[in-house]
């Protein structure tokens, strides 16, 4: 997953895209960079690291420009090297430079493509890179001097044919603006605003998400619709052109659940209110299969289930407490010549209280389970702090396939519900209880009929349905083979273009 | 304020010192720094900027041996320089390095003292320095070549005799052992636990917070007491010595406001506790005072006064929200030559969820109310998200006097409480209604008879009680004239000797 | 000026091409670069400053490959940026990167061409930006999947119809070879040379100049001939073909005079020798000229007028004498904040052994004289020494007029020998006497009859015949206006882009 | 061999130290320092690397102050760690720092002592810190809160009671002053020069050599005496003190041979006329031994030995040339992962100019042979250039013993001629014919009696004999199997402390 924002403004840009990408910076903190454009010149900074370490006051003092570009990434299989932060650039047409956030599922067909139709080099694995000279070749098929947003337009019709997958992306077109675009089904979040700035004119900013305009004081027009484009012209004029056929959006259903901060509203859903609901409805399940349980207090796995847990908590009439506290600074282990490498413990991230739990039945309440590796351990914490019964619940059903629209998953065989049921994945964990939401509740939990349109998502995660309806078994597998590769040789592979650009 | 560490250990303690420091770095996130002793050499690394970044790989390597101890620092007025980083260095005698937490109240006078009697020079304002210095100058008195622990401790008897204040220290006699002491009201916290390890050794730890402890496995002995020393030798015995009258501990009550970890522990009483018990005494007190209170939600101010509110909710019987959002991420305004600096707007570390504020009464809840301008802006805030009334508890009294034992508070004529009354303070803010935890309640709140022995505390920020005896006007007024002195010049005075130390 | 490199070898080719470079550093040491390509993928790194800093472990280990290109740049009005650091990449087709010694007298009208032909953004003030675009202009209109040599070729054919100027060049096509270039007049030099590896392969290197070769343990081939381009593909194939009207080179003068290494073959003329015979021709004059002079002692201006000074002295049978020390290393005048700038005395590069000045009539010998204000100081230098008199001989010819062949020249008004005579010089100076060698003189000290087809050289600086034919006096003005322009305001216009590429 | 500095100034001193390192760096160019005072406080920077690297803007920024020391260091066996960086500093008294140029031959015993009768910690492997802690514990001694000069020079003769060896060093006593001393028998060399500042007061630089005070434009005032100590107090007094018995210098004759620059005037002797007298004295040997010599040229092999060849080829009537070119630019060889690490050739630092070596017998002068690596592999080159017989000449004698005062030696078992006469020297090199200066002819050329006192030198080297008495075979044992340990484990021992100051 990643974050993306575009502001096209009236004064320099840099301090804004960099407030955007730190308020972002929950959706991917393992890279980041920005492009700014001045008098027709490109400044370009990117590199491995968080947005406070990338961008120092010497980088900053050079990215000039009333317009510019920015993503912060998270790590994903094989593209920790530096060469794939993003955005990505290319001269030929125009000069222009792309930031993404999703996963195309035709990549090597395009790659092919590009190379073979266009002659175009591709240096790196990333997809984005790929997308970008899709773009790029199918803007100079339209071979205009200066691209109307119609000329613009057109091409981009012509990318929407080519790529498959869940996507919504940024690109800044030297000289010309910045454009917009979402997948067909609306799968990754792209919203826009504006504020009048100081000197009367009107700047616009897109981002992944609606917590980025709220830090810059930008107001909300709207999310971009599924296949929806809209071009930022230099002159601050908005064009919009639905570029597929105009559909209601179905957005990735992990962005309520994980992704999205909750203050964020994708698609006019509150994360925040869904939050809640899945936390009603998971109380209700709770109430009906565990009639006589005896819990204790609720227990949140900070940060993201606090919202449900406190729900829980509410709806079934138990204390709450806030029996773990997070580690607000993140750790390390050093891996040193000669020595064996330690486990990290758990403990770095979250310590209990151990009174709220000595003698207790607690509830812990995480947002999901994955790997269970995590839950494991937290339970054996809470057992150890006096716990007298853990019981566990999830706010999302059991996650049994991969995503292959931009959440970076570990492989099948890695999920812990991957063919096992909840007795068996309850054991597995340690636990005493287990409780998973039912996907039809969390889709209800999501679902705001007073302010959203939406009623379905992309659930794929849970129930293996790829709205996208190109994803075959041989992708699949594909996948899986490339997930389990890409762990063993990731180091090998991506540092032989460790340096295209980054400074 | 600062976090402390020191670790005898039984392989190297680089990890340990470094993880302990990640944990203990809500206490100071401003320098970081360790030392380490191998074969009788010492390793330093130390600079400004958060633990993650003071040390990479590059500088671990390099911090070898068994023994260690280590320092985060809290930004306070006129330390900036990457010099006054801790731990900090004399090689006079047996090489000495010390790191410390607190604030000594006779600086000057020992500073004098230190050059006129022993021609020790100072190259800091750092009262850390100076300390350091008269401990070594006691050591050297002793004039032992192998110092047993009974010489170290009856220099040490002789230091507690010069020193004023309120202070935790650790510090590593190269090729001894490490020395660790707490100020003779115990004002500022210090605990050790030990641990076995892989190897059947036994290995010892001694930090400012407990949840050092727990984040690397050690387990709790106890606190040092007031004007207690313990050494660890490095052949890991444990000598204790009392060197000033036992008493009680009498700790800073502001530690369990605001500075310690909830999940900490100090002098045997849970800070979670304490604020929990916050909560329901201001809640009380909200009981009695707005008896017809129209509050229809309450919503902390995260992330500390968390707990309080929700008790308080709970004591009210009145919704709980979690309606501001914190940002994880840090930000920063760069300063570009030829630009105004842009006003931070405190909409980058917090984000309301509008509508748990639309057209209600909200109950903010903060920790503690210090200048005031804060709140300010969150109360904008809120009204601009739609409350119909905005009130604000604090579960700390009005902070009206300096400290003076290592917390860094603005100037007196800054903090907004100073010679002000509740409803001055509450136009000041703009709230609609303002309430403060009464100091009685606030001390009854953190005794815990139960557990703790502890039944007085420093409260001299918000009664002007300075528990030492030492604090006389004269001495504020040069504190006053310092403080603004510092805020204009301390470019300026700390670069000069910026680079003594570090790497 | 600039030096260039490309290696196509049996192994890892990025020590050799930083051998190379560092062998090739005295043509340009202010910035540095490098690219391989390994599986298809490109690794680059490039910045400003000289190689060794340029180059450190972490790069060199991620420049994998068998196959690269290197540069060093000289710094040139308007291009300190380390955007503009070589080699130059862009990604259609094929994936092209590209080092350029030179420079392009047409490149405003190139600039245009590329971006209208062919909407190519250029995003530096770097004509070797756009000389890549040319090619990669060309290259794509063949528009082949696998480009033959032939294709290159013809490419390439097309690329010298359109670009003017003095250049020499190695590009890399990603996936099949390197290209190597040289003007049709062969102003700039190129030579390539060969090696069986250890592994029994053969191996390529093209470098500016021989001694790269020499260091490197790669035995001459020839001399790129002018207009003649050479592939050497993947498969350690060479083709060549002849892109324009075969000719006898015409290599630049001042490479003799100054820019190339002593130990450098240049179109079969050793520069050593050279520089011998400009030794004997200018001793000849001064004997015809100065019949009865008075000369105790000859002493070179280190170090490149030692060749010729040695020989002047021989030949006038006076002693040589190495009266001026040179400091090896670099010195550099700090700007601090709030001084005055202080004026770099030529004594931290030249100091004098005083007996050898002392009471003599001495004769300096420099290369040549271009400001003169380094002759200036050096001569009062030597006075203050106690020289008796102080006489100065230029093995070059008075220097009249710009360089447009890639020599980095200041604006022609900055010319000592613009528009004065050595008389008025020779006093501005402060020098008792002055002599210049003459042209004829120079030109037939450089002719090798015995090893060299070579009789004409480019001779623009001293005569102003610029031997392309495409300069005028439009031409010459908006050089000087851009030279002062671009010292005004440098600073400003190159970081605007500054951060592009590089690390 | 190191290089020091220390400057009293009317305005900031850190570009004069800068400067003045940078033209001593010929002395050293492995690591370099410099420590400045300001309003009593010091501001030091060390770090391994050249003055260039060492020194940046932002470090020069911070180092304020009118007065300060420098330092360049030459890579010694077993001190490759930045922490052993110089200046050295302790706090007690005064806050003292210092530069030594030099080696102490009891530093073993003098380390004990020093933790024995004061308790002081050393943490490196420096001689430098150990005379360090000497000087200061006897200033501690003479317990004054205000030293005068005669308390320094009280303490300081005892200093010199309990140090031996050849030692030049600087000390800066904050708030006090420098001062600088020179060993009993003046080995190494000290010399300090004056000059008015523009605003007329008078300013003090002591240094190594000469031509740091030429280049920093102060006049030279004397050399510092044997045994004698001089005080520059911050008022710009001047102290003097003959702290032993007055003697005659007795200099180390391998300055005068290798490691001054020729410009440099050591104890009123010119290095650049002992050079040359060198050369006379080896020609009359050649002329001598070799009276049917066959020589055609005399070639120098670069830098140091030009000066001398030049006048064997004047004396010999032979051609002079320049036919071996020095790489001006520092080569590295990068060890990369998985590669062997490949031989260096002499070749990146050296290339002939063939046609001076084809069919000639050729004459190489060198300024002396230790190990005899390179000499051999520049024969070879010679001959593979076509030389039809190769002879060289060492202007100095053989190299047989270790040196104890200061100058990096290899191990005696490494000197290629320890335990071999000439001839098997020559064949193992592969010359045709070599020749030796003979040491009375060394001594001969060096003394000046027009100018200097100086009758004899340190040749302890050629001869073994070693002037301060106090070398013994037990000394000379130690000291080969430290060089050979060193070599072996120089990198885990020097990294142990590796970061004790620098920055």
């Amino acid at each position: 997953m990643c974050g993306i924002v575009g502001v096209v403004g009236t004064s320099m840009v840099n301090q804004t895209i960099f407030d955007a990408l730190t308020v972002l910076q929950h959706r991917g903190q393992d890279a980041a960079g920005m492009v700014t454009s001045h008098n027709g010149l490109l400044c370009l900074r990117k590199d491995n690291g968080p947005v406070s370490e990338v961008f120092r006051t010497r980088h900053m003092k050079k990215l000039h420009g009333n317009i510019g570009i920015g993503h912060a990434r998270y790590p994903t299989a094989g593209t920790s090297s530096s060469a794939e932060a993003q955005p990505f650039y290319v001269n030929s047409p125009y000069g222009i430079s792309l930031a993404h956030n999703g996963n195309l599922t035709n990549t090597a067909k395009l790659k092919q493509e590009v190379f073979e139709s266009d002659l175009r080099h591709i240096n790196t694995t990333s997809d984005s890179e790929v997308l970008l000279n899709v773009l790029a070749h199918e803007m100079s098929s339209e071979n205009k001097l200066i691209p109307t947003p119609d000329d613009i337009f057109n091409a981009l019709e012509r990318v929407y044919k080519r790529i498959e997958g869940g996507y919504a992306v940024v690109a800044l077109i030297t000289g010309y603006g910045i454009l917009a675009f979402r997948d067909p089904d609306g799968i990754r979040p792209l919203i826009y605003g504006s504020k009048m700035s100081e000197s009367g004119g009107i700047e616009y900013m897109v981002a992944s998400e609606s917590v980025a305009l709220d830090a810059a004081g930008f107001t909300i027009e709207r999310d971009i619709q599924p296949g929806e484009a809209i071009f930022f012209d230099v002159n601050h004029k908005v064009h919009v052109r639905q570029c597929t056929p105009k559909k209601v959006p179905r957005p990735c259903l992990f962005e309520y659940v994980y992704f999205a901060r909750p203050d964020t509203v994708i698609d006019n859903i509150s994360v925040y209110k869904a939050r809640i609901n899945m936390g009603d409805r998971l109380a209700a399940k709770i109430q009906r299969e565990w009639q006589d349980h005896d819990i204790d207090v609720v227990i949140p796995i900070p940060d993201t289930s606090r919202t449900a847990a406190l729900q829980i908590a509410q709806t079934l009439n138990i204390p709450f407490r806030e029996g773990l506290v997070k580690n607000r600074y993140i750790g390390r282990t050093f891996i040193m010549p000669g020595q064996a490498v330690r486990k990290k413990s758990v403990r770095q991230k979250l310590n209990p209280v151990p009174f709220e739990f000595k003698d207790k039945t607690v509830l812990l309440v995480d947002d999901s389970i994955v790997r269970g590796t995590t839950s494991k351990e937290i339970i054996e914490m809470a057992r150890e702090a006096g716990a007298k019964k853990v019981y566990i619940a999830s706010a999302a059903p059991e996650v049994r396939y991969p995503n292959v629209y931009g959440i970076d998953m570990p492989a099948v065989t890695e999920l812990i519900a991957h063919g096992r049921n909840v007795d068996e994945i309850c054991e597995l964990i340690g636990a005493d209880k287990l409780i998973f939401q039912d996907l039809d509740d969390l889709i209800e939990a999501c679902i705001d009929e007073k302010h959203s349109e939406v009623r379905e998502f992309d659930t794929s995660v849970f129930d293996g349905q790829y709205i996208t309806g190109d994803i075959d078994d041989a992708y699949l597998e594909r996948l899986q083979e490339a997930r389990n590769d890409s762990k063993k040789t990731s180091s090998a592979v991506s540092s032989s273009s460790d340096m295209m650009y980054p400074m």
